[in-house]
């Protein structure tokens, strides 16, 4: 789909001279780097404790001692630890404005008070400290196989240091992005230890949803069966309940991206003020809440697979092929119910409808398009479409159950069926938002959310 | 999905000093930006009618007068409506030289002749106006969830002016995006006043297509069988009939989507040239061809969804079980017939097969996708995969229809199927554009294109 | 979904004025940009040969002769092709110092040594060339229909050159890309003459693998029961076989995706150094692995969808109901196998579960989501990920083929069923990558990838 790859390759022919840049480090992502900045027509030397030419570093690049490679160039790449930066403070004299690049990365997120590059600015006050390439992998340099990101998060306190090294970034090939300040740094040299920290909290929350819905439809469907009947029903844990259980998680976590904004209004409400900060948890969970409706349709999703395939099953087959044999066997017609038709329709088109409008929202939540329309668009989608979501995925589940919703006769060991549990917050949060916008609530809501307060209580508080 | 949520967060520490900002107005989306400005490291001070310290702004905040508060920055963001810059001409000497940062919108699109920031730029000619901000609203700044969009626009006539704004948008963790002159700021004040602009077309389309072929099959489905037959077939309006509205609309939009290609080119080719302009409503059409493209693919996956979901309907088994009962009872095998295999077999083969191209045609309008093919690549795509998406659907239909289209038969109240009239527009299109690339046809067409003329007659046409 | 189309339009009130611009040549694609200059408020003097107003050039443009253009403007567009450029040297004089802003495309990619824009600035080395618009098409221009991309690609040597044209690109309403130095100008040129590069090995690889099992299965199961039991199968070539090609191409592509990896990691275990290149055609498989997944994607979009098909294909309706009729005959009925119904259940459930896994690769492959993520994040998803839905679609396979696996009933003419061939693949790639990551390999293979060296024999080698 994206060609940049080839397009423009990230080695270019060095017909032309682009100048010299200094490294210091012979490490794995030094030499990656010096041998990339040599395809694309830089001159590169090497700035070493040990300056002798070592078979592994690019053919081209000079090796000099630390003082002497600086002062060839004015911009120096440091692809050292920050362990080892003290030895710059020896070279402050000839590291005086010049440009340093601090690519280093930390093991842990978050490891020290100050980000790497806010200590070597602190460290060379003289020198123009940009932080850059720290996103960048040797091996991606290397290969040229940029497929995660040809991004390089650029930040600097120093407009034309920041100017200099964005230029550098062009000439390789890759895309600057500039994110300001030093104080940025921090969060750029946490950015490449992140793994998805935002779909941790909906990760979690759904693998408990599920494992418990599949052991509580183990126990009715499999055990209870085998306890009472003796009956041999284990299949049914490979699509049969797995399709229980995917649609429980989808509408619970949907239901669950719309129930803290009906929480945060009550709150609103209850408060008298917007000017209050919600709980921490609170807030959290609003941060994630695009996260826990694209896990919730990847549940509608697996839903959908699981039950196109009933009809292909052997056990549908089957019970249909004896059903049919039954009948013709006992010779008569089935008579039709148009009440049967009706329900079963029904149920199917509202499913349909509401997984239509669900792969809508996950749509508009790719970032191209979500940057491509404005603030009252993405709200109309995210709040207006995800209701209209949540209504047809609850009316779906609420005409499956049909008429033998909540008889006696459908509990197994005083246990309901398992979608009845999941109508539970679904039809709270939908009973809450429709107080909610009744137009004696919602005006008082709306004034709060334009800056109104109820001030005689407001400030007692304070 | 996108994680810049949390990587780079609207709050950061404030260990240092980012200057002083001046923020007139102290409503909502004034006090907001206050607030994220001094989390960011900045110093704010308010400039107010009434400059008293009030418990709604953020602490840490100055609030002076309006000319004492534009003396203590070089850049003053107007959180106040148009109707009131008049008072700013009394500040004319101190805001001289100043950078004016016009955050307002209005209530509706186009509402004054010449955009707010272009007006504020002839009150005050002397200070360099610059248009951001607008687009952001209160709350996302305040709450940091940003979801809709974290880009700001920005545009203004004094290059420096922009460049120091933008480096503060940066520094709130916000992506700025040069719109050039202060020309833009009428687009970008109208921006976040439009809901859709490019879909209402599509939209109101859909819905007559869908409302008037619904009815039309209710009366050949429903109420025919009704009235003649007296059988409910009520329970049809679920399903059967959606799923043949669906694909109706889906194709005759699809169709609708080349369409104009079509009579453009028709047009040029009576006019001669190339250089006479399209009447309105063909320029309308054609650039909305993308939105009802993709208003046609989300018919065509509903048409998907409710064809396969047909064997686990409770009609369809009812109907099926009761034929096998039939065929037991006369205890005669059913003869294969090889035709209808084909038949069957060939006019799915080439709906899954048209479905798919469409998806295509669907993922490479995304955004970044379409941003990362050439505009050869796209309009091989778009326009060469996008005809052949069209036969493979119109032959879908065709095939679908099989040995009873068009016989008397099924014809009810002289009315023919619904998907008889379906075809014509894309049959229309299609036999239109084979004509078009006949080479003798073709090879004026292309001629016109590249600029050539008819001249004899143009010339007098003029 | 985007519609920035209408929000900035392309055409604007020409309500203020922008300076004056010259555009060398009246061709199709320089009257194209002049009108829409003019549109956008500027001045525009067009030089040519023959300075006489044409009927063709677009109304309130000058035409002088291009000495006297070119002193009217410091900006000049040359809309020539490079054939014609010697002309130019006649003009060194009046365009020493000016910006030349090259816009010309060639027929065939790399058919000049240089860039044209390098050419350029060889014959006039005192005018700063700038190398941009090349792939905006006339006709984009002129409708304002840029569907396919808005971005222009700049490059040049002088900033402050390049900083001039991209804000002309700016007021047009287009998105400049600033693309470094002229050396990129050769990449520039020869991106709009691409059609997919990077797709055509997959494409064709595909193709041949379609080509080959389709015949392969028309043997099997159309030309071997003709032959034997005279039976016309023929109509199998419609969806039957499809749907055996479809999911053989999508698990061996799957299988190629990783298959470069694991060679990759064994030759640099063998070689004991990541330092030495790999071999061309594994640098170039491993720059299309994204491509062969997505075509892989394709396939096994395509196989779902045809298998869901199932169910209402007349063929399949046909067999099922004879059987039944038959049981029904007979009067007895089936007896129920767990063991069928646990293998027909779990292949099902594995190819949905691979088939989710295989659309979130593909999700994360799409340039905005994956621009989204971090090296780590994305080499979880692509890797990790990856190999579960390879293991899953085997799996899948295997649990396919069930008892029947190998058993020499199934062999036809001594042919087995083509998924049996399919899975050596796949079935390699995963032995393969288990040895890789026994630990005793893997260490040696991350230290190697670390930049660790089996010095001795490597220092023979060199």
């Amino acid at each position: 789909m994206e060609k940049t790859t080839d397009t423009f390759p990230l080695t270019m022919n060095s017909s032309e001279e682009q100048g010299t840049v200094c490294i210091f480090g012979t490490g794995d992502f030094g030499r990656s780097l010096g041998l990339k900045m040599l395809h694309c027509g830089y001159s590169v030397v090497f700035g070493s404790r040990n300056p002798q030419k070592s078979s592994l570093l690019p053919k081209g690049a000079e090796v000099l001692s630390y003082s002497e490679a600086a002062q060839k160039s004015d911009i120096i790449f440091l692809t050292i630890h920050r362990e080892h930066y003290d030895f710059l403070t020896e070279l402050t004299g000839v590291l005086n404005g010049k440009i340093l690049v601090d690519v280093s990365n930390n093991l842990k997120i978050n490891q020290y008070p100050e980000s790497n590059a806010e200590y070597l600015a602190q460290l060379l006050p003289g020198a123009h400290v940009v932080k850059a390439f720290n996103t960048i992998s040797a091996w991606a340099l290397q290969s040229g196989a940029l497929d995660a990101s040809r991004q390089v998060f650029v930040c600097g306190n120093n407009n034309k240091a920041k100017q200099r090294v964005m230029d550098i970034v062009r000439t390789l090939g890759l895309t600057p992005l500039d994110q300001g300040s030093l104080k940025a740094a921090s969060e750029i040299e946490n950015y490449p230890l992140q793994l998805f920290p935002m779909w941790k909290f909906p990760f979690y929350l759904s693998a408990v949803l599920c494992v418990f819905f599949f052991f509580y439809c183990v126990v009715r469907e499999v055990i209870y069966p085998y306890v009472y009947e003796n009956k041999d029903n284990s299949f049914r844990m490979a699509i049969s309940i797995p399709n229980r259980v995917f649609p429980i998680a989808a509408l619970t976590l949907l239901a669950l991206v719309y129930l803290p904004g009906v929480i945060a209004a009550i709150l609103q409400l209850y408060r008298g003020t917007k000017y209050r900060r919600f709980p921490d948890w609170l807030d959290h969970w609003m941060l994630c809440r695009k996260q826990l409706g694209l896990v919730a349709l990847g549940f509608a999703f697996l839903h959908v697979l699981y039950t196109l395939v009933i009809p292909i099953r052997y056990y549908v087959r089957w019970r249909l092929g004896n059903q049919t044999t039954t009948q013709a066997i006992s010779k008569k017609e089935n008579p039709f119910s148009t009440s049967s038709a009706w329900l079963s329709d029904s149920y199917m088109a509202l499913g349909i409808l509401g997984f239509f409008l669900f792969v809508l929202l996950g749509i508009t939540s790719l970032p191209s398009v979500s940057n491509a329309v404005n603030w009252r668009e993405f709200r109309f989608v995210q709040s207006k479409l995800g209701y209209l979501t949540l209504i047809f995925c609850t009316a779906h589940t609420l005409i499956y159950g049909g008429k033998k919703f909540l008889s006696p006769s459908i509990l197994r060991w005083c246990l309901p069926s398992a979608y009845v549990i999941a109508l539970i917050i679904p039809c709270t949060v939908l009973v809450l938002k429709f107080i909610l916008i009744l137009p004696c609530v919602n005006k008082t809501l709306t004034r709060i959310r334009q800056g109104w307060e109820r001030h005689s209580k407001v400030s007692n508080w304070h």
